[in-house]
Formats: C-alpha cells, structure tokens, sequence
C-alpha cells in the first residue's frame, strides 16, 4: 500500500508543491511590492515565503539536500513569480485581496503537501498534522518577520488562518488512515482548506482570545 | 561510563525535558495573552518558546526528527498549558510575574538538557555548553521575534538572563568531565541556573555594556 | 579533479572562513554597540552574523554537527571580536562606516566559501550559486532581526548588497565549471564581491522596484 501511495504521489506531489509555491511567491512578491521593497528584496520575500514552509520540514523530517536546493524548478519558480508582478503587477489598490487569494491558494495546498510528505518520512500521524501545519504557515510567518509585519497568523484581529490548515492537515491524515488518499482526495482536502480559509476572510470568522482578557477587552482596544 | 550515562539519563532526561517544555509555555501562553492574541497565537507562541531551543539543538546535533516531532508528550505538553493558560489564566497584574517565573525554571531545566544531549551526540564540552545555552534562550527569542519584541535576552536594560543558562551548562559540563554527572547533580546544577536567574531579577544584576558607550550614556538615554 | 579540488580548499577554506568570521562578528558586534547592548547582546549578534549564514548553509546540505559547533575556533573567534570592540571600539561616530566596511568583506568571503561548501556536498551549480549567496547574506539578515530592524538586504532605499554576493557566487561557479577554481582565484571572486558592494555604497547604486510603484513614488514617500 505505501509504496502505491508514495509512487502515485511522485508527480501529483511535484505539480501541487510548484503551483504552490507559485502562488505563495505571488503573495510574498506582491507583499514586497505593498512594502516598496527593491527587486531584490521582492525575490527574497517571493522565495522565502514560497520555499520557507517545505525548507523546514525537510529539515525536521532529514529530507536533505531539501526539495527548495535540489529542485531547479522550485527554486526557479519564486523568480518567474516575482518577474511577473515586478512587470505587471496589478493595481496597487488590488494588491491587498491578490495577496489574500493566492496566500489562502499556498495554505490548502501546502497542508495537505506537508502532511503527505512528513507521513512518507516516517513520522507519526499527529506529528504529520502538526509538520504539515507548519509547512503551510512557515513561509507565511517568515515573510512577515522579514517584512517587519507581526506575523499574521498570531493576530486575533485578523481571521482565521491556521484552522483551515489543521483541518485541511487532517482531512489527509484520516485519508492516509482510512487508505483512501490518492490525487483526488488530496485535492479536495487542499480545495477544503482553501475554501474555509476564503470563508474566514469573507466573513470574518475569527478565533477566540483567553477568558479573562476577551470579558475586560471592551473597555481596553 | 558513557552506556551508564546515557542509560540513566533516558528517564530523567524525558521528565525534566516534559517539565521544562510544560513551564517555557506557560510562559509563552502568557505573553501571548498580554499581547492579545487569539488561542491560536498563544499555542503558536506556546510551542515556540517550548520546543524552539530543542528543535534548534536536534537539528544541529543531526536528531532527526527532532525530539519535538517524534514524542507526542513533547508536541501535546504545550497546548495542555495553551488550555490552562486560555481558561485559568491568572489577573493581569500577576502576568508578569508569573512569565518571569516559569521562564526561569524552562532556562534551568533546558541548559542542563541541552548540554547533555549535545554531549551525547557527539559534541565536545565547550560546543555542548554553547548549544546547551542556545537549547536555554533559543525558545524565547523565538517567542519573542514572534511576538514582535526585541528579544529580551539581548537588550542591556533587561536583568541577567544568558548568563545563569552559562554557568548551568558549564556546572553540567564540569559534571560530565568529572564523571559526577547523575539525576541529583543535574538537578542541582538547573536549580543553581534557575536560582541565578531568580537572583538577578531580584536585585537587578546587569551585564556591563561597552566602554565608550557606558560613560557616554549618562546623557544620552 | 574533484579530489584536489577538495584537498586544496582544506586550508584555504578554512582560512577564508575564519577571516570572514572575524570581520561579521565585528560587524555584529558593532551594531550591538550602536544598539546599546549589554556584553552579551553583543556576543550573540557577533555568533550570529559571524555564523548564522554558514550554520544554515550546513543545515541545509547536511553537513552535521555543523562547523559553528564543530570547529571551536569557528565559535570563539566571535568572542575575541566582542572583546575587541568591548575594550577597544571607535568613536561612535565612526562605527556606521566600519559595520559596512566589515560587512562588505564578510559578504565577499561568504559568497565564496558557501558556493564552494554547497558544491563540493554535491549541490548543483544554480542551487550552489543560491546557498552561497544565503550564506553571505544569512548573518546579516540574522543580525538584523535579532537586533529589531527590518533586513537591510530587503531595502530598497540601501545600496546593492546581495548582487556583490550573487556575482561572487556565480563567479565562483564558472570557475568550478572551467576546472580554474583555487586559492588565487577564489580571493579574486571574493575580492570582486566586496569591492562591488565597497562601490554600490560609495556610488549609491540601488536596485530597481516594480514598475507601478516606481512611477507613483515621487508624490509617495
């Protein structure tokens, strides 16, 4: 059943980890855009956010050299990304929701990526959630660190990000579980991560804050 | 000697390993509740400040994957004081307090664990210092980066907070070389960390600043 | 080939590594003056300039433990730079050009050495020429957020830094592949990088931004 699993995987893993990376590059090249960055620092963010999440979990899981250093195509693929919004780049009023669109794009498809991945790696369900999570938020978390922004996903004014991603995460896992993981399924659980994620932006569904503070927090903010 | 050593530890490692991430995040929860982030901003930053230090240690000694992907109590520890955090945090007032305190006691444990396992895998005794000391901080300048502050351990008008991870790490050192290295004396050397730490935030020790700059400084902040 | 290419690099690399060491731990430590550090503060911006950029390279091409905490000259000669500009720092109205002096030959020996290391573990060319340029532009970045300001390298109102170190790179990768690479003609690539950077600082040379953007900046900022 793995080896099936992991020789199906080959191509369909290949053709989700570029389109997402491509899209998470859009975000972060646009993002160097909102942030007046120089072309450079564009390629920078497109890269680190685009490669970021997949560079740690190879790291964690020991897939080294890792996919971002030993993949000319995912590491060509930011480049072409931050070329096309340094030529032509939208409006800069339209900038805000492309960010938001393909970011959400990068999330679904980099959960279920990164779950996939660190379960063939060896690593125990839960674990798989949690790695295939941070895959998806990491380049997220270090584009923002490295924009000078506190990282989105922290915020609790800001709506839910990493919840479509643990469940897009675990959606595979129970797929894995249950044997029926294959390139249908797994685009569905990206799909379903994506979309809750465009739920969360469209109608603000956000997070809860600890007890104490959300009673107090009306007289505070 | 070494089997011995390593045999011993096994037990004794894990238990202070579970107790030090349990306390680096509550303190992590708690900064998370003063900075106003939602439950899953104080898990992030739970986890971070838990498990940033090993992570960092794991993969520089080549434990892969690191102790914090492959032990589910590792992972599942800092969102059990995420939840007590979210529920029973305490008044406001005491936040501070408390983040200082637990803080220490994850400095103490994790600069004697961190040195051990470095030694362990193969490192020499100044390099098992260092990365025992990095094991200690590395946590929470991860929480701090995170949560948008200049790391604390780094700004000069912050009380001692490298220098008690040092003088543990070098205690466990001086230990291991002298053959003396067991559960007592481990403990004993995280409580003499943790007890330094206690000491300068309640007298106000501070680390010397550079020369030029300290003489100069009268009229200048 | 590959074997005396290796045999050679031995000294020379070792050599090159320990002087851009030393010249970003003085960079590192000079900004930890400016910042008003405390002596620690210092040390930890000098470790991490000195070795951020290379302990990531080693991660990522599997070179474990890496040679920061391998080689224990690689981990103290950042102390003897800390202790220098403890006792001995300039005049502070001089530390802004010697952090950029320092810099820029770090940046030129890194961008060597790294391309070289990443080859010789048996990286591609392109993926070597990448890894060199994050190894000279790691420490920085490092440097900077550990210090709270947004990565220089990202800026587009600061001279051209990473493209002296792509060029060095990239110069070093067709000395790889023309079988002309050795002591002479690494020091010139490194020489070329730093004098490049030294030139793009005189000179104000800087890096275009997207298009959009560049035209609506002048009613802008």
């Amino acid at each position: 059943m793995v080896l099936a699993f992991e020789l199906f995987n080959a191509s369909v893993q290949h053709w989700l980890d570029v389109v997402g990376i491509f899209v998470f590059a859009l975000s972060g090249a646009l993002l160097g855009v909102r942030k007046n960055l120089d072309v450079f620092g564009m390629a920078v963010l497109a890269e680190s956010t685009a490669l970021g999440g997949g560079l740690f979990r190879d790291l964690v899981i020991g897939a080294v050299p890792p996919a971002a250093f030993d993949d000319l195509g995912y590491f060509l693929t930011p480049l072409v990304a931050t070329a096309l919004v340094f030529f032509l780049h939208p409006e800069v009023e339209r900038i805000n929701k492309a960010v938001g669109l393909f970011d959400a794009a990068g999330l679904g498809l980099f959960c279920v990526t990164g779950t996939t991945k660190a379960y063939e790696y060896g690593l125990g369900l839960t674990a798989s959630v949690a790695l295939g999570m941070a895959t998806a938020i990491g380049g997220g978390v270090l584009r923002d660190l490295l924009a000078g922004d506190a990282p989105q996903v922290l915020r609790w004014d800001r709506d839910l990000y990493a919840v479509p991603a643990i469940v897009g995460a675990t959606a595979v896992a129970l797929l894995i579980q249950t044997d029926h993981l294959n390139g249908t399924t797994a685009s569905a659980a990206a799909a379903l991560a994506f979309l809750l994620r465009l739920a969360a932006m469209r109608y603000g569904w956000r997070a809860p804050r600890a007890w104490q503070r959300r009673t107090s927090a009306v007289g505070e903010d």
